[in-house]
Order: C-alpha cells, then structure tokens, then sequence
C-alpha cells in the first residue's frame, strides 16, 4: 500500500465522476492534496466502459502528477461518487469491475458532493447546474430529491431554463405570447428570425445545449424581463421548496453547489439563504473522505 | 403512363408519410380507390434513406394490390406528403431523388392532411396525436402553427400529456404535489413505488412512449381528478386558441386529425366546436389531388 514517507499511513484518492468531466485527487491521511488529474466524462447512466476509461485516465494523471508509478494505483485505496449506483443493476457493475486500487468504495456523486461540502459533517446540498437534485444524510437518514433528469424533472436547473425560453419564444412566433427583450436575445442567440431555425438547433439535444441558454434567461431577469423573471422565480420557487424539504430532517449544515448556485440566489426564499453556508471542499474530498470511513471500519 | 382502361386517364398515387407508417392509394382520375399499399415509417427529419424505402414498399404494395406491375409505378403521377419538407435543404434532398414514378409532387405532411379533410378545398386542420399542430390554407396564403417537437412545444398532444402527467406523479413522490387517483394509476402502469421505477422507463424514451400515458390522463380527467384536469385543460386550451389563430384567416372549413381529436373534444372552447366539420378524405387522397392539381398546371 502507498503511505505517506513521513507519516507511513496509507492515501487515499477520491473521485468524482460526472457527466462532462471525471476529477481525481490523491490525498495523504492528513488530508495534504498529493497529486490530481482530470479526465472526460463518467456517468455510469450514459455509458460503462467509458466511465471506467475515465475513472482509470483521472488516476493516471494524478498518480502522475504526485510523482509516482502507475502500478501504484494497485496500493491506493479509492473512495468514488457516481451517478446512477442507487439502482442496483448499476452498483453491481461497478464494484464488481476488475479496478486498478488495493480497495475501492463506491457510492452516489451526492453523497460524496455533501460529504465535501460539509467537509466530512452530516449536512444537505442542492446541485443546480445542467440539471438539478438534493440530498441530505443526517444521523446515517438519507434523503434524495428530484434530479430525474431532463426533461422530465431537474426544475430549476440550466437544462430547465433553457427549455422554458425556447418554449416561450416558439409560443410568440406562433402569436400565443408576446414580445420582450428575451424573445430578441434568443432569436439573435440563434441567428434565426423563425421556429424552424429554433427547432433545427435544439430538437434531439442533449440538455447541456439547452443550458446554454440559462445565461440569458438570467440576465434578462435581472433587467427586470417580465418573462423571463416569470420562468427564473417559478425555477427558484422549486429550488426554495426543494431546500425546505431537506431541512425537515433537520441538517445542521447546508450548501448550494453547481454553476446556478449563485445566479439563483437573488430569487431564493429569505429562510433559504439564512441556512446557506459556504461548501469547505470538492466532492473529490468528499469521495476521498467516504474510502478512508470505509476502509477504517475494516 | 397508366391509363384507366376505360376513360384512358391518368393514374395517380397519394402517399402520406409518417412518423410510424406509410400509407400509398392509387386514385383514378375519377377518385375512385384502384389499390392500397401500408410500410413502415418515412419521416425525412428521422432518416431520408428509411423514407424513401418506405415509399417505395407502400408504392409496390399498392401496385400488387391493384393488380398492376411493379414496373409500372414508372407511369403513375405521384404526390407525397413529407414532414421537415418545409425545410430547404430536405425538400432538396426528396426532390433529387431517383423516384420510380412518371412524375412526383412534394408537399408537406400538413398540407396534403388539410386538402385531404376538405377533399381539395381551402381550409384548416389541427392534428392532435403524439404530436400537435395547426394548417391553413386559403387563397394561396398558408399558416402553419406549433408542431415544435417534443418535448419543446407540441402542447395538447399525447406525448406532452404523457410529459406532464410523469413530471406531477415524480413531484408527488417528492412530497411536492398532493396524491391523486391518477398517481396511483401511473403508478401501477409503471408497476413501481417509486421516482427510479419511473425515471428508468422513460428517460430517454420518444415522444411515443409519453404519448402512451394520454389514455390514463384523459380517464382520470372523466373521472374529475383534479390534477389530471389541470393537465386536459391547460392543454385543450391551447388547443383551442391554435384553432381561433387559424380561424383569423378565414378558412371555409376546420376539421381535426389524430387520436387525440375526439377525446380532447369535450374540454375544447364552444366557438371550436361549433366550427368543427368532419374529415372528408383521408391525407393519401389529398397527396393525389395535390399531384393531379400540380400535373395539369404542367
């Protein structure tokens, strides 16, 4: 097993899996960030083999940028958050797949987003960046809400945003709603002055294509927009209420993560803001900190 | 060219491509159905190759049917009925090529819907299936509403009912939306308790897995379930107003197309269904009016 020259105590690496980027980190048992490397994409829900090409990348380029051997891999004890591993199916594929680490512990990329952001704590988080979801773990209790993906859930999110201008423009070019400053945004965002241009570039898209458009929207709102401001208060509304219902089983700590985080919090609910407190480190920590809880009670 | 044995006409075929199926009648010049030929789908949006297969078995099925060569579809004069065709680029692409007919008119699906419901007169039609949408024809001037795609417009039609009904059944097991007959009923479709039982059933799915949960919506909307009749009538209502767009232009007639039609009619505004006249013919006999109309211009 690696260990630590000084301390002769064995490290650790966490990995979050996503599903544009795979993020990996070797820590020491201090804590100390030893070596990281980034990697594509690695979400088990979108494809097996590429996530544990990823997973097996981000290792290789933080084992390398901590100045160590490749076959190290064999001695680092491995802690990894992935979407998807509540279903059984999928959990099973993954722990039973021949990994490159002396132990390997997997668990939801929420459950190792709160585990960092709490730094370790009992705790909830909200991610809303391309989609959106919540979870809280107090006294071992679990909680998971929303994040049934786009577009059958995720309010509140980019993907979310962007489907709802997109709707609201293609409504005013048909007559059904009127003009504002958002409908001349989008239209320009799209070089086209009709639906079909609309539609040729969003039917069939991913909702990373639609998140695109959250930007927009958010700005728009911030000029006082009447759209646009309907679409971003009823996203946060959700969002609010989703954090109320993380609160019930009483968190003592709270976090907002993801690229939406931030440009919601003006229309976020005054109890909501209240209990935000910053995040204290990655999901990577958070994964990183899951193997060594694990790897103790052995 | 095929001629009718008798009056020494011209034959014409009618063709209506579908996102499912392809439908192809051989017409007489007296409208008098000579044969019918039925194959898979032929939507140039989802595959111009499939498309063309497909017309060529439904052509090939009705030239049997009739008792004629295949070789003779090369006489016939043909007028087709394509989705997307409104689009440059694929009407091109159906127009170059190497058809086996005499000659070949392309239009789109909507249009060759509309002559087909008012057997060649100027009028207006919505069709309401998986999928919705609005045409009118009068005088030469051509409206064309909505039929944005799923899950970007489309409202009132079986996949957005499916859409919304799956999106208040998730927030129920959320805690954010109260439980209704209709939870229960989607949930015993999905045979599950729970949101991941739903959610791996139809992420990823098409518009036609969604459209399938329209029946339990409208049931329980009969049955005055409050949210499913939230859902009939936001999306009726749309419906209704895509009508009153199109009545803006005079159509002499309104007919309504698709499974939807009739079941969403109870929920549509009175002035709707006072100006609601039956379908005369079906979309393969407006292709042919639209070929003869186009070949005797020649």
């Amino acid at each position: 097993m690696s260990v630590n020259q000084t301390t002769g105590k064995p490290l650790f690496i966490g990995i979050d899996g996503g599903g544009s980027k795979c993020r990996a980190t070797i820590y020491s048992s201090e804590d100390a960030v030893v070596g990281t490397g980034v990697a594509g994409r690695a979400n088990p829900l979108h494809g097996l083999s590429k996530t544990f090409e990823s997973i097996q990348a981000s290792t290789e380029l933080a084992l390398r940028d901590a100045g160590m051997n490749l076959i190290d891999s064999k001695t680092l004890v491995a802690g990894i958050g992935l979407a998807g591993v509540n279903v059984p199916r999928l959990y099973n594929d993954i722990v039973n797949w021949e990994h490159p680490f002396a132990h390997m512990y997997v668990t939801t990329d929420l459950h190792t987003a709160c585990i960092g952001a709490h730094k370790g704590g009992d705790g909830a988080v909200i991610i809303t960046g391309t989609g959106s979801c919540g979870y809280a773990n107090v006294n071992g209790k679990e909680l998971c809400l929303g994040g049934h993906g786009f577009a059958l859930g995720d309010k509140g999110s980019g993907a979310w945003l962007g489907l709802q201008v997109a709707e609201q423009v293609l409504l005013y070019l048909d007559g059904f709603a009127k003009e504002t400053a958002l409908t001349e945004r989008v239209l320009s965002y799209f070089n086209t002055k009709d639906a079909m241009g609309i539609v040729e570039q969003l039917a069939g898209q991913s909702s990373g294509t639609y998140a695109k458009l959250a930007r927009i929207v958010l700005e728009c709102a911030h000029a006082n927009d009447e759209v646009a401001l309907g679409i971003v208060k009823e996203g946060a509304a959700y969002i609010s209420e989703l954090a109320r219902k993380l609160f019930e089983i009483e968190p003592p700590r709270f976090s907002m993560i993801g690229g939406l985080a931030e440009p919601l919090a003006p229309w976020l609910g005054k109890d909501v803001i209240a209990k935000l407190s910053p995040t204290l480190a990655p999901p990577e920590f958070g994964a990183a900190y899951y193997a060594r809880q694990q790897f103790q009670k052995k």
